[in-house]
Parts: C-alpha cells; sequence; structure tokens
C-alpha cells in the first residue's frame, strides 16, 4: 500500500467529511466486509467522533461489532448496527412506511432505521397491499397526513401507483425481491414502479431500504432545518 | 410446391375443422401477409362457408378485403375484419372489457370485438386506471355482475390486481406496449400482471386482445352451451 | 407499530373479507415467512373460522403448523397446508390437470390441490408431454369432458399449444423452472406459452400451481354456482 | 360504450379530483391519443376550469391544440402544451435541473416546464457531465443552494453519484435514451442510477422529465405550504 | 489501403479456397453492403469461375445484380441471387422444409434455394403448425422419408419439438421473427428450440433460412459423395 | 391418480415406442426426478427390454442405480448411467468431439457417451481453443475425416466458427456454463455460436451434450443404416 | 437559462482544458444535436484555437458544417468532420485496425480516422474473418509489427480472441451491429469480446470506433512522447 | 483419448510457445478444474522450465498447490499461485491500479498480481468512489504519473469516466460483482463503463482482475522492452 491512502486504512479510504456535505456521516455498507474490515471502520468512525452506522450486518459481524461497542444497537431485522456519537437530536417530521405484504418486512425495517438514524420520525404500516384495496383505503387520512410516504413491495409492486394517486406527498417506492418465477428477484416490481401511472412516484434499487430512508430524511431536514 | 400440400394453396394449409375442435373457425392473422395471400385464405373459408375472421389487417388488407367482400365488417380500431357465414346467433353472457388508460382502446377493441364475433356479450369500461382509484371503486358494482373481465392495461399494468381482489369471477390481464423508456414495449406491464398479487388473474401475451377475448368466449360458451 | 394497523398483528393485516369478495379467504404464502409469523396468521384465520390455506410451506413451517393443529392436512408434494373450517361440500366440475414431464409434478399438484380445497373436482394426467405425441392424443376424449384444463409444463413449454388447438374449454398454462440451460429457469417456456399458436391458452407466473388451481376453481364456481 | 362512464367520453375517463388529491389536476399524456381524443380531454378540462397540461405532443397535436386554444403555450424542445386555469400564482422554492451533456436537453425542458407550471421555481445548468469534472465541481455552491435537484444524464449516467455525494438535498436522477449500442436506449444509464454509491438519489424513468419535475414540485409544496 | 490486402478489393478479402474446404464457395451476405461492394464481390466471384450466392438482397442490388448478370436466377421471396458457375450438377437427397405457419414462408424459401443451389433436393410443405396437429400427423409418411428435415417456425417456435418426436433423422430448427410482444423477434422461438423435450433437433440463429439450408446440403453430400 | 395413465406409473408415462419412432428409446432425464421415480422409470424400461439411459445423474441416484443394477455403468465425469439391452452392435461412423478448454469436458464426455450409446463411434480431441490457434491447425487432418463434428466451448465459444470454417461436415456446437461474470452461465457462447461468421454449424442447448451425440448419433444412423 | 453557465452557450458548456487534461479537445458528438447546436460548440472550439472533431455527423450537420468551413474535412464513410486547429504533426505509432468482415468497415474508418486525428499512424486490414482462418494467419507477421491492434468485428464477434493470442500488443476489440436476430444489435459480439479466450483484449462500447481510436493514440502517445 | 492429443494429457493441451507469442506463459485458470488436473498442468508448465501462473485458485487446490510447491506463492485475497520459473527481473512502469470502495479490492489485487507477475510495477489506491469526490482529486497528481491506470469499481462503475476525464493514459476499467438489485452481479457498472462519456476507457469483463493486469502488462512491455 503507498503513502497516498488519505485515512491511514489499507482498505478504506474513509469520508470523513460526508456529514458537512450531505448532513449524515459515511454509512457502511456491511456486504462483501470482512470482520477486520467492518470493526475498522467502525473504529475510526467512533475515532473521529462519528456516528457509525453499519447496514446489511451479517450474524458473524454484528456478533463482532456487538462485543466490541455494547453501547451499540444491533437491529436484527432491519440487519443494522449503530453507534451513536453524542446526543441523540429530536426526531422530526413523519415519514410514513407502509409495505404491500409481510415478507417486505426486513427491507421495511432499514428504511424505518435509517429515516429514524438520521433524525425523521418514522411509523410503519404493515400488510396493505392491493389485492385487498380496502386495507390501503382505510389508511388514506394517515398517508394524508404524512411528509414523506416509502412505498415497500416486491411481486407485482403495484402499491406505490395507488398510493401516488392518493397523496400530494413525495412517494419513494422500494422494490423488494419478494416473489418468485417471473419477479425476477424484485425485476418485476422495479419496473412497474418506474412505470407508476400515478406521478410523484420516484424509486430506489431492489431491497435497497437505507437508499429510500436516507431520501426521506433528507427531505425533513429540509423541512425542519436544525 | 408439392402434391401433399391438403388445403390446396401453396402458402397456407387451412385448418377447416377447428371450429369443431374448438369452437370457432381457424382466425386469419393478417401481419406478415401479402394481400393475396390474405385474400386466399379468407375466400377459401368463405367458400367452405365458415366465418372469415381477420385479424391485425393493415388499410391495404382492409381495402382490398372491403371491396372484394362488401359483406364484410371492418373495425378500424380494432383493426379486424369479420366476414359473417350463416345466421348470427343470439349473444350471451357478460364479458366485461376494462381499460387502465386511452391508449389501450385498440387493444380493448380487438378483445371485444373478438369476445363479440365469438357469441359473447361484451361491454367496455375506459380508463380507469389506478392513479384515480375512486373511478374504478365506482364500477365495483358492475364488475361483480360480470362473467368474466378483460382487463386491458399498459405503463406499470397495475389494474388487473386491483380488480382481481374485488371479484370472484375469471380475470384475463392483457398487458399492452402502451408506455416508454423501462416500460419495454409492454414488458413492464406483462411482469406485474403474471406476479399479481391478487389471484384469480391469468395473462396473455402484449397487445393480444384477441387471445383475450377469444378465452372469455371459452368461458361463456361453457356457462350457456348451445 | 402503531394503532392504525387494522387486524392486531404487527407482521400482517388479514384481509378477513376476501371470501365474500373472491369466493375464498385469503391464502396464506409461507415463502419469506417465519415459523412465528406463519403460525401467527393461521390462527388468526382459524379464530375467525376461515379456512387456512398456507403454499409453499417450508419443512420447518410445515412441521410446526402440523404440531399446531394436527387436523390440518400436509401435502409434502405440493407444499400446502390446508386448515378447514366448517363442513367440506361436493366437489363439482371437471378440472383436468396435465403435466409435460414427471419434474413438473410438484406444481402440477400445488394446482390440483388448490382448486380441490376451493370446491373444484381435479384429476391429474402426467408425463404426456408433445416428444411422444401419442401420449396426448390418446387422453383427447378425456381432455374434450374437462371444464378446464391447466397444462403444467418446462423446458420447452410447448404442450398448452397443442392442446388448446383439440379443446374447447379455457386451457391455463403453467410454465415450469424445470430445465437447465436456456431454459432459464422457466422463462424459456413461459415465453412459448404466452406466445401458443393456439387461443384460448392463458399464462400465469412461473411455476405458480397455486394460481392455475384458483383460476380454475374461479371458472367452475361460476359453472356451478351455490 | 355503456352508461357507466363516469365522465362522458367514450375513450376517457377524466379524474376531476386529482387537483385535491394530489395538488394538481390530472395530466394528459399525449403519446397514442389521436387529435380528436387530445382535443376531446383538454376541452373536459378547460370546461372543469382545471388547468390542462399535454406533455408528449406531436406536431400534429400541437397544431390542432394552439389552434384552438389561442391563450396555451406550446413549448417545441419539452414537447408541452399548457392551458393554464385562472391566475398563476408566484413560483417557489429552488428546483435545479442539470444535465450532463447537451443532448439530454428536451427531458431536463420537460421536467423544468413541469415544475414550473405545478408552482415551482426551476432553473437549468447544461452539459456539466463527469468527463470535465471542473464543470460541475464550480456549480457547488449554486447546488448547496438547491431544494431539490433534478440530474438528466444518458450514456454512462454517472453524473447523479456526483452530485449525490456533494449535496445534502434530495436528489431525483432522470436517465436519458441519449448514447448508443451498449446504452440499450437508456438502460444502462437508469441501472448506474439505480446503483448510486451516492445516498440520496432516487430515479425515475427513462427520459421522465415530466416525473421528475412532478416530484419535484411536490417537495417544494411541502416546503412552501400555500 | 495497404498492400497487404490479397484479394484485391480494399473493402473485401475473398476466400477463393472455401469450396475446397467447405464444399461450397463463399456466400455473399448482402445485407449492410453498398450496391458497388456488393457488384464487386459477385464479379471477382465470377472472374475467378465460382458460383456467386448472395443472400439477403435488398430490391436496389437485386435490380444492380439482375441488369449485371441476366443469367443470374434472383428469387424474390426468399431474398437470393443466384449465378452459377459451370454445369449444374444433378441435385440429391431428400431435404424437407416445413413450416408452422405462412408469414415464415420467406425464411423457409431461402433455406430451400440455399440447399437446392448447393445440390441438395428439397420440397416445402407449408402452414402445418401445432394448433391443428392433424395437419403435421397427415405428413408423417413423407417426414419419415426425409434425410433431413429444417422446421421453420415462429411465434412459440413449438412445432420441431414434435417433428423431432416423430422421425429419427436429424432436424434443424429455425426461429423466424414472425410474432409480436412477448415473441421478442423471434426470441420467444429459439428459445423453445434450444429447450426441445424431443432430443434430435439443433438449432440455427433467427430467419437464417441460408444457414439451414446450408447445414441441411453437408449433410446430403456425406450421405452422397460425389 | 386416474386410470387414463397408460404405462401405469403415477409419476410417469413411458413412450416405449420411441425406439421405433426415433432410432433409440425414451431417454431418462434424471434431474428434478426422485431416487423412487428414476428407480422406477429404468425398471420399466428393463421390464420392456429397452435399454435405459439416464442423464445428468446426482450421486444419490448413481448410488441406487449401481445397486440395483449391477451390470449398468455410471460415467461419473458424464454423469450418465446406461443398462443395456441385448447385444451392442458394431459402433459405426466417426464423430468427433473437441473442446475449447479443459473445463468443458463434463459436458464433451456427456456427448461422447451418448453418441457411443446410440452406436456411433466417438473421439475426443481437448483443449483446442483458438488463443492457441495452433493446436485446433494441427487436427486439421483428423477433422477433415470425421462425419459429424461437436463442438464443445465455454466463455468466447469462439471455436466452431473457426471449425466450421476449416471443414465440410456437419458441426455440432455445444455452449458450456464454463467462464464467469459476462460470460452469464453459457449465454455468451450460445450467442457466438448462433451468430457463426461459418456456415454448417448449428447449435443445441447450454451444457447439453447429450443433445450433440443424439443429434451425432442421428446423421451417424443415416450414413451407415443397418 | 442563468448566469452560472460557464463557457456561454445555452445548450453546451465546452471544456476547454481538455486537450491540457486527456492530450486532445473535447470531440463533438453530432448525434441528437440539431444543426445549430453542432455549428455553435464548433464554433467555440474554433473560436479558441482547438482543433474541432465531430462524430456521428449526420448528412444535414455535414452540409452545414462543409458550407461554414470549407477547410474541414467530412469523411462519409465514418461519418466525421475535422476542422484543424494549428499545423499537423507527424504521425507516430503503428495502429493496425482489422475488420472481420465487410459491413464493420464504417466503424473501422471511424476508428482509423480518430487515432489519425489524434496523432497517431494507422492502417486497415479488412475482411479477415475466422471463417477463413488463412486470412488473418497470413497476416501474423503485420499484425506483429503493431504498436496497438484495434479488432472491428459483428456477428460472433471471434476475431478478437485469434488475434489477442497471436500477438503480444494491446488489442482493442470493437464489437458492432453487423449481423441480425440473435446478433442482437451487436450484443452478441460484445460478449464474445468480454469473454474472450485469449488475454490482451480490451473492449468498448457497440460500434464504438472513435473510443477505440482514442485509446489507441493514448497508446501511442505513451510510446511517443512529444 | 486419441494419439493426436499434442501435450500428453488427456484433460489438457498446453500451449508452450505461448511466451514467444503473447510475451507470457500460458495461464491456468482454475476454476471448474479438479485438483489433479491443476497439479498436472502445473507440473508440465514447470517441467518445461515456464513460470505456472494459476488464477481463481479454491482452498482445496491452493492447499495441494501449497504442498507440492513450496516455492510457490500464494496470494489469499487475489486468490492466486504463482510457481515463477528462472529469475525475475526488474519491475518496470508504473501501472496504477485504483477503486471504488472495500468490496472491489480482491479483483483490485488479482490485476495487481497479474501485472507484477509478468514485469510490471503495480500501485493500490484503495476506496476513492466518486460518492466523495475529494478523494479522488486528492490523487490526480498520482493518477498524471501512471502509464496505465486500472479502475475496478462495482454498484454504479462511475470511477473510470471521472478517471478518463482527469488524464491523457489510458484507463482500463473492471466492473465489479459488488452491489445488490439492479446491480446485477456486475452488469449495471459493466454498462456504465461501456457507455463512458470520458474517451480513454476499455472495458474487461465482470471481476476480470486478472485481464485488467495482462492487458496492463503488454502495454508497459511496448513501453519498456527489454
Amino acid at each position: 500500500m503507498n503513502d497516498l491512502q488519505p485515512a491511514g486504512l489499507d482498505y478504506a479510504t474513509l469520508d470523513f467529511e460526508r456529514a458537512t456535505r450531505c448532513g449524515f456521516p459515511e454509512v457502511v455498507f456491511g456486504e462483501g466486509k470482512t470482520v477486520p474490515w467492518t470493526l475498522g471502520v467502525v473504529q475510526r468512525l467512533h475515532d473521529a467522533e462519528q456516528t457509525a452506522f453499519v447496514t446489511r450486518v451479517n450474524a458473524e459481524q454484528a456478533a463482532a461489532l456487538r462485543l466490541a461497542y455494547p453501547a451499540g444497537v444491533h437491529d436484527v431485522l432491519a440487519r443494522t448496527f449503530v453507534l451513536r456519537a453524542g446526543d441523540i437530536g429530536i426526531s422530526l417530521g413523519d415519514v410514513l412506511v407502509v409495505t404491500a405484504g409481510t415478507g417486505d418486512l426486513p427491507v421495511a425495517h432499514e428504511a424505518k432505521v435509517t429515516a429514524e438514524v438520521m433524525g425523521a420520525n418514522a411509523t410503519l404500516i404493515v400488510d396493505v397491499g392491493v389485492a385487498g384495496l380496502h386495507r390501503i383505503i382505510k389508511q388514506v387520512p394517515r398517508l394524508r397526513r404524512a411528509d414523506v410516504i416509502i412505498v415497500v413491495a416486491g411481486m407485482d409492486g403495484a402499491l406505490p401507483s395507488v398510493v401516488g394517486g392518493l397523496v400530494d406527498c413525495p412517494v419513494v417506492a422500494v422494490p423488494t425481491s419478494i416473489g418468485y418465477g417471473a419477479a425476477f428477484g424484485g425485476v418485476a416490481a422495479l419496473l412497474t414502479m418506474l412505470n407508476s401511472c400515478a406521478a410523484g412516484v420516484a424509486v430506489v434499487n431492489i431491497d435497497a431500504g437505507f437508499k429510500a430512508g436516507e431520501l426521506a430524511a433528507r427531505i425533513i431536514r429540509r423541512l425542519h432545518p436544525r
């Protein structure tokens, strides 16, 4: 490794100015990292007094992180680990996370935890897919109060089209890999959402609960600058 | 051409027993046929006293057919030409054709004309896509009276998932090539429909109004055997 | 979780009116559900005196369900679990499930069990693919007696095109993921079926025995209203 | 056509409550509509005293609309036609539309016009793609003042990843069909944007300037409720 | 252009030994060639006393070739041009070209003309697709006499699977781009054929009548060495 | 199971006339069959005094088959099991199986074993891919003596294009799933082979050594009728 | 348009430092630009005394450019327009452009012209595809003298694999859209080249003669720094 | 096996002249090879006094190789094994390997090791993706000193577009399979790189660190002929 590496690790170059530029420190993507790499970058963020937020932690990484940082919080369903720096401010805004089915819960949790870690208030409504339309219709008053709605759906991915037509706030659609056969691991839901006949819907990657939560938090921070 | 060709044309082998086996004579697919070929097969069906039904007729084929058979009916929107053989029986059953948008109309018309030519009663409801959900909800009593519902939708193709969850009759979903970008010429709608979270939905090829109409007529004939 | 959740579980919102609207209670999709979630939704359906029908149960879910509900029926090949509510009525109609090969059996069984659970009479004919054409031709008289035919095929998915041209009843085609290489997990068979040169064929998702069975039952219920 | 059609046209069911629910009246998608259909729906919106906004107008539709409604505004580059109802309020917020190249201009214009029609203030920065990185870096102070940034890019679609890492506001990425070969009509840019290594980026359909503009306006309306 | 070009043209390097190595001179692929280029390579082959066989000729190329070489034969349907060198020997063997539909005729003609030009005896049977199964069954005795069968089919591409199971000779399957929607320009038929449940079937490119004809001629030449 | 099942098993309908029609008995595809199913169909073929040939046997199936039929031959590399009926005739013809790399060996062995079981003489040449062109050029005299050449290649799948241009016999190309990344499990090689710039090349499914061997045997049987 | 636009056009932001950073001024991509836009950017480059190099010029753009800048050079086959600034230095190095077929010539010319405009010496060898292997083998001594070889091929795209194994210099492979059916507009050739079994081969976009030429010039400039 | 096999193994035909033709001996691709095959080809290269370089070794192969050749070097991260023949010359040139993220390290190491084994000097810069743009900008002086830059990136694959616009040397882009959802195992990054809006970028297969390293070494050897 050469002496040009700014952040002193031979497997990572940490971006300590991310919080200043983008409103939140660099987030650690757990997938594909060894346990020592994961511990190393969390340690560096911690040393720099920045909140360390790890997504997609597997069991082994989580065990090592919990041992090293007992103050951190591991969410099994969301597959996240959070080690806070400094006081936690009041959560603001109203992010509503809605899922079409039960199987979409892990992704929805990742979105909710992300929005919360980044300072937003987030609520979850589960399993209100379009096959039983009265379920989402009952929620319309609640939907209309939200600042941002994150809709998480696999299979046909039809729920965001319905929600987008019921509200006037931005809708962030998250396709999930729930389904089989021609669901193609979330591609069907992704295409449905990109082609939503309702306006007001933007889409993030398949299973990208994190991306939806982060985007929602960006919108909330615009609404409630601190 | 050799002497083995059973139906005496060197470009087609007509299947005159189709009506006996499948309930309706062989239907002529206009696409890719020259005008002489199209006229030739219609003539042979006519000579055999079978109804000649041509789908996907282009302007040139239609003009030639109308000139040759003034008794035939050309539907411009549905791109069909029908030359009836014998008396027309009473249309039976209740096939409802529903479209998500205005652009889906040509395909919906092809479905409606096909079902009617094959003896079914067919009605059209237009432009009740899920982005304005009250439009389809207003139609629920009408939907529940139908024997078969054909749902025609492009873009996100979400309407069949909603309809399938509102009724107990079979739903035939027809994806259309309406849309742009990641609609991929109807692939997005096709995948949505194959992954419908509502049960009771089967799918035909993109823009295949004919196939949906024929299938609906098969179901109606089972309900009302003559 | 918030107080808006209508059905009182924080991972599911049960749709208790599904039977009224669609003719059969909500069916539980086992894939992607934890054992507690699976038990929870079955319990809620059971408490509401509705038949609980679970598809795609894995070994672990099945063991837990059998222990909790000894009266339930687990079909290993079809991967289904059924816990009936109330008396079972007489099965009506004639649904014929036909497979192209031996490997298509699990999907065919799922279709058959589903149709039966939903009140239809279902029969199975196995391994009559088009490579040995006499096998399906021998069955023609039997095929012609059916009210609905479900054709299950992987690899080239050619059987529905042949069956569709031999009968006048609706044909529901189910592509399976049987095959290798350019079968692409069922995509080849799916495309074949969508492009069937025979009319009267509608298609459901790859390996979706359940969807075919449910659709067949909808048609049977139209023929034999109770 | 049947008597159930709520909005009195046999080719469209207008959704007059859209403005109430979603903050702006139903927008007319010009593609695939005949000239009479286009004129018809504009007339109905106009009669209902709602702003008629038509996107993807072709030359023929535009000529007919301009003749019928001289007060309307046709933007050739954006392919839009706007016929305002009532007074135009003050435009609020700060939507920045940024393009990677010159060829992305029509889509960017559609986004800008849409945001403006829907009440937002929109500014355009053109041709600052990542191959000449200093161009976007020079704009950083301007980028940081924006409430929402719409980034429009074809080919490699790399610009949103760079912008997302420079700002803390939401970024809406629009892939365009500019490019050739393995650009696959915008698919390459779409995938790049969905996989953005920078957070804060959501994506709309290929060439969907309208969707990006509408979403931006939804965010602005949250920031500046009237 | 440099002096290394062996065959003296600056746009082509003719392979004059092809007949020795592969049994037939180099064939000229018309698509993408200008008229002068097409004339140039035909002239060079003619000068070398080799048969010039051009496939995929367009109208302009054909007109120029017919003017320059009145002895050549232009087949409009097959889009071929043949300028024979030397005496034509007796055609041998029995190549049977079978099509599923009428629209497959141009590709079938290209196969037939190619096999004939290369010395094989070729016969055509048209429009015997599997939707009317009796048509192909009637041909079984004829099929069983053939040395090689070329099966040309679009849409579902199911015919080769049926033919492969009826005979013991090699079957060459040619998918065509006939069809619409999910036929994807011949991809559906191509995949069906690659996944044929009958053995004895090999596949060539979509619409590649030439390739099938050439392969059949290679087999015939093995059977009847001169 | 119903009484219509011709071959008396409830999971298979054996096609005992296959040898008469196609020259060899029905071959058993091991993949996706349980051990009892595999044993059952082999037993039925054996009882009918037909050669039982099983392809794609896994370790468990192979162990059970070897125990039940010690006279059978299990080829581990080719993943085949053969239980001969009657005397083995003399192998005829000259099938040459050529591989581009070492990793293509299992597929090549399946092709070789299949051709041999079906009565052809087969020889193997290994690892003569185009990156070291002298290797295949050294084999030219041997290639030119063959009646049929099977070329097995993964990765770029370029070898059949080279071989097709060197010989005048039919070439059967088998793409393999060897490779990584954009090899897409054999799709790259499959497309290369379908687009071979050399004529005389037909293609079978990815990894379909069996199909190539069977086709080669069909050609050999034409050359050497018994 | 706003006052932030650095280069003073409202449709382009010229990157005048590109020559300093990358060794050659910004190149103008003609596709998707109007004639006024094309003229505008060429004028700005000319005013800045930089060479203006336009690729993918259509007939209309070319006519306007030739009229405005008679000193410029329009290459019809390569679809390029060059307006030189300053003296032209001596061309250095030895870039060899090799095509598999005649149809690949336009792309090969674009590569050759690009390399030459950027200061490299470039030579063309045409139509030496692998179906007639002796053609490329005859060129081996010439190939071995080159500093960089650009191999342009459509259809099976097999030539770079062969060339890569014959030389020790870098090989840049350019897939072209020549071919039909499963060539998928160049995708087959692209995949072949990415999976080349020979090392030393890197790939550029389909039909991207420009990219190959530019890359070759970068290598030549390293070899011959001025 | 037959007597034509030049290199005396029945599973491989070694190309001992590769070093003479291409500058480095044949490299052994470990994937899909059994342990005996791997040992066998290494032994043959060793016997021929050529450097044996094995890529993609798995744990089992590596253990066997280390036991058999203690002088060999096994790099766990790069998954390579090298057994040198003769003295190691001085490494020349300046190959810079740059990664976008930490997960790209294994592929980057394979590139670095390959370049080094083949005689080039290689340096690594890690985790400087475009989401934190200052990281790559800080490296600009270092980038500008390089002879060749290899850029390794997964997810959006945007880094090569940025690097290509900052330097004048050739850039070899390596897409990696790092990412999830619509990253499609590296396809997204591959397409981004093929469509790079910066010139000077060529691409190799997904995860093909070896190919990039080999190409870089070819360029270095041109610069520094020995």
